[in-house]
């Protein structure tokens, strides 16, 4: 029996009993753990006994290749394929699909009905060999940002620093980025999701760099603060203090069947306490697995409880418009022994 | 009048006479298209009067920035913020939201109606600004690949060179890359949507790139194909020859008013006729502007009539399972005169 193939039984055994039998997404995260296709345009079938996946033309070699075991049909016409497949059937729909497809679905005459992602908490629990390529993805990371950390300079453009790190990525084995990463200087640093653009290092920058290799299709995603050309200020240092605490707390808080949202109130705690509650507007983390967002969010309203081996990331952030903002983050597996896989020291450390 | 606001007008104009009156997308190209915002999490709502962009804490900074114009709400629960704003309405979602939130309106007691895309005709045509940044945007592919071309070299991995090409789109000025590079060498290359991965580049291998840089969110996409280290073999020749043919066919057919299934046809007939129709399995080309794929797409079953001003591209190939492929692609401005924005020799060019 397969990993995928073993997977599609722990859905089957997690649908509801009053499922109607057959379970579609167009989900490519979740294509990808069901069936192990990793192409861009799949719809997955999941009867009682077969599995069929629908793709076009582009990936009739590679659907071949990974996924041997599922039945493979090549139809732009989505519907019209799924007419064929699910006459007479009953379809559990997951709710991301887009509701012009539902609509199209039922006007053909199928019955549909969208459930939550009955996906999702199945792959928040990492086996084995997931947990063995976000284990490799978190060290490529680290090693490629203490390695070109090294490399900058007062002058560089952020732009060029990002790519110059996803290149070492390449050199240290990971297969691509895990999103676009983010260098944020100066002002950039205290908006938290500013990309990597033209402006360029300054004498006294903060300079926050969220960046995560991919492996295997698993993302790694870490974000360590430097400080450009110079000894931090003293407010660079209180707030890279402050969220250093915090980033700690949290990962102190992480253990099996811990709350989720308890996790974000131990960081949120100290950062609101010292007065910065206001200048922390994100949630403390979210699950990283085959999507860079998967569940469970570690925000302040997540009620969920965390299982042992879900994989998470812990990213408290204090950001002053204007002036510039500080972001720590690992990647750490929950465990009665929590597990960081991005391993790189988190001291604000002055480059260039 | 802001570009934005011209947009939202025009946008206004073509909603159907019995239009709700709301028109609401969370389609993040769109979003871009009509408010300047360039997130990873909107939701816009378009009443007749009023902008309203449903967005995160991670963006307060960044869409009072981006989108001066439009009233932002920093809400992670959308349909409540939409509950406030729409309670009354009728509501013309765009019909790839995902189901469950459109569930989740009409629970709510909104009255919601799933619509076709009504933003994509209009973001066929591109504007003065849009040609420049996809004109930028092309240019920088075609500089970017001409100079890393001549570094390529036998042995190289797959992915060190997509990665030394998006490094050269930085330093040529791109944001990022419009797309993860497709390197793809020797049997890789019979794969029409391989990624680049770790094989290593050997004497004799057809090497398809495929790649493109992103200017102000503009995608270019181009590909050329070359030989590894050697003169081409004869049927290297022979399918390259043909596919440049196509190539040239499909490019002379582009002119305003013709349909774009006629595009498809002009490359698929010559390729047909020479005994290679099963193996160009994908359409002609697609349009392209800030997303990497959208309207019109030139497939075989595609009656779109090309408007002046869209942007497409043109990419016949053919691929030989086991053996290796030919694509050649550029990104083409329709006009009377059409303009090549990728502009590259593009010869059966050796490297290494």
């Amino acid at each position: 029996m397969t990993v995928h193939h073993k997977r599609r039984s722990r859905l089957r055994d997690a649908l509801s009993a009053d499922s109607g039998g057959v379970f579609v997404t167009r989900d490519l995260a979740s294509v990808r753990y069901l069936t192990g296709f990793s192409g861009s345009n799949a719809t997955v079938v999941i009867g009682t006994d077969e599995v069929h996946l629908v793709t076009d033309g582009r990936y009739r070699e590679q659907v071949a290749h990974e996924s041997p075991d599922v039945v493979a049909i090549i139809d732009r016409d989505v519907v019209g394929a799924m007419r064929g497949l699910c006459t007479g059937c009953e379809i559990d729909l997951d709710d991301r699909t887009p509701v012009g497809i539902a609509q199209q679905l039922t006007e053909a005459g199928l019955t549909v009905r969208a459930v939550a992602d009955p996906v999702a908490p199945l792959r928040m629990v990492k086996d084995a060999q997931e947990l063995d390529a976000l284990s490799r993805a978190g060290h490529i990371t680290a090693r490629a940002l203490e390695q070109v950390a090294d490399t900058i300079t007062v002058g560089d453009r952020e732009a060029d620093v990002a790519r110059r790190l996803e290149a070492a990525f390449a050199e240290w084995g990971a297969e691509d980025r895990a999103f676009a990463t983010i260098v944020a200087g100066g002002e950039n640093s205290a908006l938290p999701h500013h990309r990597a653009g033209d402006r360029q290092l300054a004498m006294g920058d903060l300079l926050v760099i969220d960046c995560g290799a991919k492996v295997e299709g698993y993302h790694a995603d870490m974000t360590r603060t430097f400080v450009v050309g110079a000894a931090p200020d003293e407010w660079q240092h209180e707030i890279h203090s402050l969220v250093l605490r915090a980033q700690e707390a949290a990962r102190d808080a992480l253990a099996p069947e811990v709350i989720a949202g308890d996790i974000d109130a131990a960081a949120r705690e100290l950062i609101t306490q010292a007065g910065f509650g206001e200048a922390f507007a994100h949630g403390t983390g979210h699950g990283v697995g085959l999507d860079i967002h998967e569940q469970p969010m570690l925000s302040a309203r997540s009620s969920a409880v965390l299982p042992e081996h879900a994989v998470v990331t812990v990213e408290p952030g204090i950001y002053l418009p204007g002036r510039g903002g500080v972001r720590i983050e690992d990647t750490v597996v929950v465990a009665h022994a929590p597990q960081v896989l991005t391993d790189l020291e988190r001291g604000l450390t002055r480059v260039g």
